[in-house]
């Protein structure tokens, strides 16, 4: 099975590559969008097995390695 | 309301950062990943509206700026 780790700088963070986007899409014409947040997803393989178990792997994976939690958060989608 | 893009790069385009993170992974021990893919993530803030126009509209701006349809794909979740 397949788990999807996103990874975006806290919110309290500044996010210049976020801000960069929206100034594009803005002068593209996308006049209305709000914000834009630039995260990180990480698609990871792993056996199919109870999702219980195998979602706390993955959270073990992510807070191990994949987050860097001082000024990021992560979520774990399917 | 808020949509998410997922960026990833094809399946049949190579992923260093991808396989960084896979080695990374196998030695601190979580050896039962098959697989990783790291892509991107934007989190877009617009205003609310019908589903399917907003669904488009962020759709183009995937396919004008977030994306580069050469060697990558994209997906839009809520």
């Amino acid at each position: 099975m397949q788990l999807k780790v996103q990874v975006f700088l806290k919110a309290a963070v500044l996010d210049p590559q976020g801000k960069a986007v929206l100034g594009s899409l803005h002068s593209m014409g996308f006049t209305e969008v709000g914000d834009v947040r630039v995260g990180k997803v990480f698609s990871i393989q792993v056996p199919d097995g109870d999702p219980e178990t195998v979602k706390l792997r993955v959270e073990q994976m992510a807070a191990k390695l994949l987050c860097n939690p001082v000024i990021e958060e992560f979520a774990i989608l399917p």
